[in-house]
């Protein structure tokens, strides 16, 4: 999303992979520093570019953090297209989305949290102009969820009485949470426990009673 | 908390009403503008207070920051010891529970999100010596949760096969969760859906078919 949207059009290959690579050190740099905490000449130091490289792909910080926050947008949206979960679109697409999660959160020692979560919560308030950003970001996320969703209860996998919607909202604020509490008490329980019960809410829609196979 | 455990002992009643009227502007200034768009003159400024009584009462910055995290734990506990509540041991007290923080967070546009939550988005990671005092904050909230959870396993209320602790973690990130994201999208029903999803999950434990009474 962040190359189609925001992106100078005219871009070479070359610049394009340039700018990439400044999003990656800026999005590594404000994960482990916050976004305060995180100057533009650092990122352009870290990056290995010079001052009129930085000023030719970003305005300013508040361009680079606008465009970080579409990066990370898409790089969530690029992790759920892992073989193993498919289309989020079968019971155990889901078992195996919170296990992956869990795994990946554990080999970092729960540092970071979520990616772009993380931004959320650090800007939302105070960059009023960034929170359509942040929040389309989230839409896109939930849709994701959503679409999974609709195809099982069109296929008749969840139950008629089973919302789409409502399950995608609960099952992304329990990734959202449980990533938020994990991070600060650099434990992996609180999200597990969190994914588990929201997975095991979305079974109490299947349609026929589930095996551990299902 | 805060009272008991970071105030200097040698504080009149009149310093620590002071102290608590800069604490509460602190908090209501970061809550709108962040941590790091808070600086400690225009606390100052905001409480009406002079330099050297600012100094009296908190260091630094960083002080006043880790009082601030103290000060919304205690708030947050606090806003839990609702008559409608109970000790949270009861569905219909945790049905309650929900619907409550909707009612808040409506009432106020879904602004701010959560007073604690939102600090420890902004600190966990580029403010490492506060972490432990962002766990201890949602340690004792997840605390209170299983306690009232406990009363009703205890108390047959619940199966024997629930789990106090995996159901505290997930009542909380299913809030922490759905705040973030009701904040973020100006809107009640990722937050609505995220709670009732986890008191329905809570319910599926009930130890007898529950009616709407319980």
């Amino acid at each position: 999303m962040a190359d189609q949207t925001n992106a100078p059009r005219r871009l070479t290959r070359k610049g394009q992979e340039t700018r990439k690579r400044i999003l990656g050190v800026a999005a590594d740099l404000i994960l482990k520093q916050g976004v305060a905490g995180t100057q533009i000449d650092e990122v352009r130091r870290s990056a290995g570019v010079s001052g009129s490289q930085m000023t030719h792909y970003f305005d300013d910080k508040h361009t680079l953090v606008r465009d970080v926050i579409a990066w990370q947008a898409e790089n969530t949206l690029e992790s759920h297209r892992h073989p193993a979960l498919g289309r989020l679109d079968t019971f155990e697409a889901w078992r195996s989305w919170a296990e992956m999660i869990l795994e990946r959160q554990t080999e970092r020692g729960f540092r970071g949290g979520c990616e772009f979560g993380s931004l959320a919560g650090q800007l939302v308030e105070c960059e009023p102009d960034l929170r359509p950003d942040l929040a389309a970001g989230y839409e896109q996320w939930r849709d994701l969820f959503r679409e999974g969703l609709r195809l099982m209860r069109d296929r008749g996998d969840l139950l008629p009485t089973a919302d789409p919607d409502m399950l995608a909202n609960a099952l992304l604020a329990a990734l959202q949470g449980g990533l938020l509490l994990a991070q600060t008490l650099r434990r992996a329980e609180p999200l597990r426990d969190s994914l588990r019960a929201a997975v095991a809410h979305l079974e109490t829609f299947a349609a026929t009673p589930l095996s551990r196979e299902d």
